[in-house]
């Protein structure tokens, strides 16, 4: 039984990670940190989880947490993780689910200071399969999760010149505190563009799809009234004449052993609560254009899912264990 | 043409009473204060009012806004009104959309200290037509506007022995500042029963049931994943024998005179965004139950449409002036 | 390993059958009929169930089904179910979703024509233990789960005069076909109230009830705009003046033994995919009310999730076999 | 007074018509039809215009109409209006909200079979100024009312290659009748992409911008949970090294004269109810790329609001008569 530590439980990111581990034959979830709820009953924040955990919120170090653990999943705030990772990694495999880790030489120019130089593994695993041996996993962004799958296997072909990435995200994403944006006389009946040119997270997009191949890359993200779920509607560019099926054949190839990826009608209903990310092709055959759709649910593949995904690869275990479960689709 | 102040202009009911104003042809606005926005356009706040307003928030005490008025909005916090009517109530008319001169000798009770002994007029125009010759007047809360005018022919014909008004109500009542309640994820999908049993409306509908006869009231609110508008669903326990066709036509007599009210199929829809109060009647023919369902838009009738029928009132004006408007069913 | 038959699995409780039966681990399902859809991959129907089902939708009949299983759940239409049992109760245990046999007598006062005299156990595992013993289990309304629920304990033990419950239902008890009610327009912020006083459901609960004790019941229910959840607020009116910690006291008593059962602060979020019903209580000083309030999914407390609580009991499982995750609060 | 008759008045085109025609100081609705509603108030139909018409639907054929009437709007769906026009437009003004007259020569390509060759203008008042002589106008399609206005100013001007619009719709676009799409469960906490690359409305898009320019055209339809509005997400691949400040002068120019255009955040929230369009510009300096969004209501200035637009500038009236009133913005 692999031992759980959570660093920061008190927002979404860790309320999902409890949610899913539940489940999870080979995982149990050993301590839970909180500074401001020290003391409290997990159950009592996360009211939907009585019945499940007895566990309090903990108020202790990293090094505390690292020595009850086999692995340490931190669900802090960006700027945060930097500060930790140094007294956990030699101990216990760790899974970083802010952005600390996840770009290079860019992170100082995209969000600021950065004090701790060790590299981390980018934790999509259909891309990176080194996960398998990583100490330190930088868990993806939820709208490059999206993104990245919906466009690599061309990318990688190098027959894309640029895309446009027009994503649409539930609020969940935007975390537990309330905000303007989350203010449910704003959001409802609405639809918000956001870091219009500009967000952050399109850093994490240039650099995965960088590696693959060369192209141009646009990204505009919205949000939308619905609390889970990233549905990116990604318009390729094309540089050549390559027809539908082709396509189609090449993105099965691509994704060949990949279970969570399948090819369904995009939905955010088909992988809400799910760690699937759900593709659909379709060739615009007046124009250069081919549009893929991806849809996932941004709280599970899109983060807290896809840490135990790479838990799993992590611990030799079937990347499915735990997560094989159908969507909430009503 | 009526000079209009409005203290408070950069919450809700302010923005409100800022869109409905526009369509007045009596009156105009001519200063809306706010300490917070001072030199702001209000345009630039209350962004769908761009092109109506040149104006700019004032940080104006209460008698500089006198003297440039005839009738004065207080859309501020309950217990800030009780400090500023005695500056305004000489020289200008007052209408108060805070509870602080809603109830008499009750208030103190619900709400905590009461510095100002001064009397009003309950500005419920349907039931007081004193308002007429009101200086000062006390605008009902949103729930009681819609659970009083549910229960009152029944009651002042002393038929009721006691109702329960389970109340659902759109959030924006909540107000404009971002809370757990109106945190979208949170209200989504959901339903939020709160102050189950001690709700502070309750004293207003208890006041204003009791001027027309003798009735145990109940009150129950919850919030629904709506923005706008409460449906007040009254469970009247009768205490004779009446049957449905003889209800309608008290009902109807009742109301008479009253333009906003109508039997109509309620639905929060058909009142979005004006000041109607519909009424819908069904005798339970098994018990002795009355169902009375009252729909309203929280906003407008409930609050800033409501402060304009009164002003209306109180200046001689058909009561309907500026506010005969069809609602944005869709 | 139970094999499991499925009538009528198109529809939205065979849908939900489908996908908390992925979890069961005692059970499979090895046949689901559709006449409309006969051949079509149950997957290319419910698409979230994508990478779960090879099944296909048979068309075949009640005695085919019952050939190849151990229990066939009955997810057909009122007046459907009644022309099946005959055929299958003989061989095979039958969970009936349908209404067609909850109500004994009463039936065809409520519905109309019942063409099987046979005698079926109401499922709601809480209050009738005799499931265990079932052949044939006639599974609760939504509403009345909820409801009932709510009040039990306390007309058990003669307390209450009168109730009025009012209901606040997700659209997904309406089914899967579109309708004027669902339509997204009508819905969408807003609630409406509808068969205020005449509800069919309204039998059961009196039923259920009168079994444990004598108490007059009102009951009216709305739609409100969430796809999932049935929030019921029970205004208890009593006859005595027991006070708020006996009456937790005696609610904790009675569902001792039934783990589905929490005290919680009530919430669709709390319960959302999950078999719970959450309880709180809240004693008005004021009054003779108690209002209690009950949250379930009405797809799974309130369907299906209920129907395989009941397989569970009928078994010998423990009824939380296959039932036991926590709710998707967000 | 301009005599107003409305031809098919019972689904959303027309009931939004006869909403905004009540504010309509110069125009009043003498007869609007209807074959299935014959003889019903329009009130009983459309129940939030209680109090405001006392019309009834009348089962009447198109020259019936057009002796009582100055000018006729045709609220009817696409293949019918070409019908009714060769019997209306020798008597009166027409302006057809239906695609029949919108497309030339292409018509056919994109709909089908058209028996009346006549021309039409089309109703874009913003761009065509000769609306004030059209005897005929053809109402735009609301997705390229958005999209138009969002690229025209740069199109014009030669300085863009291609455009991918990727637009998003409240559900009223679909109309009045039930659908899979609009059933509350499958909208709602979802985004539905759809004729992803071909839809209908894309053929008005490259003809109105092919006026003006040459550019290439993608455009890719959403619909999200919300009843009105759409939000166009407008991605301009440029030519050319334009900065920001100049493309802002552009567009400001060639809107000056265009009370309707705002430049505004764009919020579905600040059109909601109104005629207005609301546009926002952000260069992306990392790319050719410009974005800008437009914001309408789809059911005012993408239908039902730009042909009372249209009306008045056929009438020579001022443009805003009857439409200047601010949005629902809550």
């Amino acid at each position: 039984m692999i031992r759980v530590g959570i660093i920061g439980g008190s927002g979404y990111t860790g309320s999902e990670l409890l949610r899913l581990l539940v489940q999870h034959p080979e995982a149990e979830v050993v301590v839970v940190t909180s500074r401001a709820l020290e003391g409290v009953l997990v159950a009592d924040v996360h009211r939907h989880l009585k019945g499940f955990y007895n566990l309090r919120f903990a108020n202790v170090d990293a090094k505390t947490v690292a020595n009850q653990t086999d692995v340490v999943f931190l669900a802090v705030p960006h700027g945060a993780a930097m500060g930790l990772v140094p007294d956990l990694v030699d101990a216990v495999k760790v899974i970083d689910l802010s952005a600390d880790y996840r770009l290079g030489a860019e992170y100082e120019a995209v969000y600021g200071p950065h004090t701790d130089p060790r590299e981390a593994v980018y934790g999509l695993p259909e891309l990176h399969p080194e996960v398998a041996h990583a100490r330190l996993c930088a868990n993806p962004g939820c709208y490059p999760t999206g993104a990245i799958l919906a466009a690599a296997p061309l990318v990688k072909e190098g027959l894309v010149d640029e895309v446009i990435f027009d994503s649409k995200s539930g609020i969940s994403g935007a975390g537990a505190a309330p905000t303007e944006t989350s203010h449910y006389p704003n959001l409802a009946e609405n639809i918000i563009a956001y870091q219009v040119t500009q967000h952050r997270h399109k850093a994490e997009i240039v650099q995965e799809l960088g590696r693959l191949g060369r192209v141009a890359v646009n990204f505009t993200p919205h949000v939308i009234p619905s609390i889970r779920g990233i549905l990116t509607t990604a318009h390729l560019l094309l540089n050549t004449m390559i027809d539908g099926e082709e396509i189609v054949s090449l993105y099965e190839t691509f994704y060949a052993k990949c279970p969570f990826i399948r090819f369904n009608v995009p939905s955010l209903k088909s992988v809400r609560g799910t760690n699937f990310c759900d593709l659909s092709l379709e060739r615009d055959n007046a124009t250069r254009r081919l549009v893929v759709i991806s849809a996932i649910d941004n709280m599970v593949k899109g983060a807290s899912g896809q840490a135990i995904q790479n838990m799993n690869v992590m611990f030799g275990l079937d990347q499915t264990t735990g997560l094989w479960s159908p969507a909430l689709s009503l």
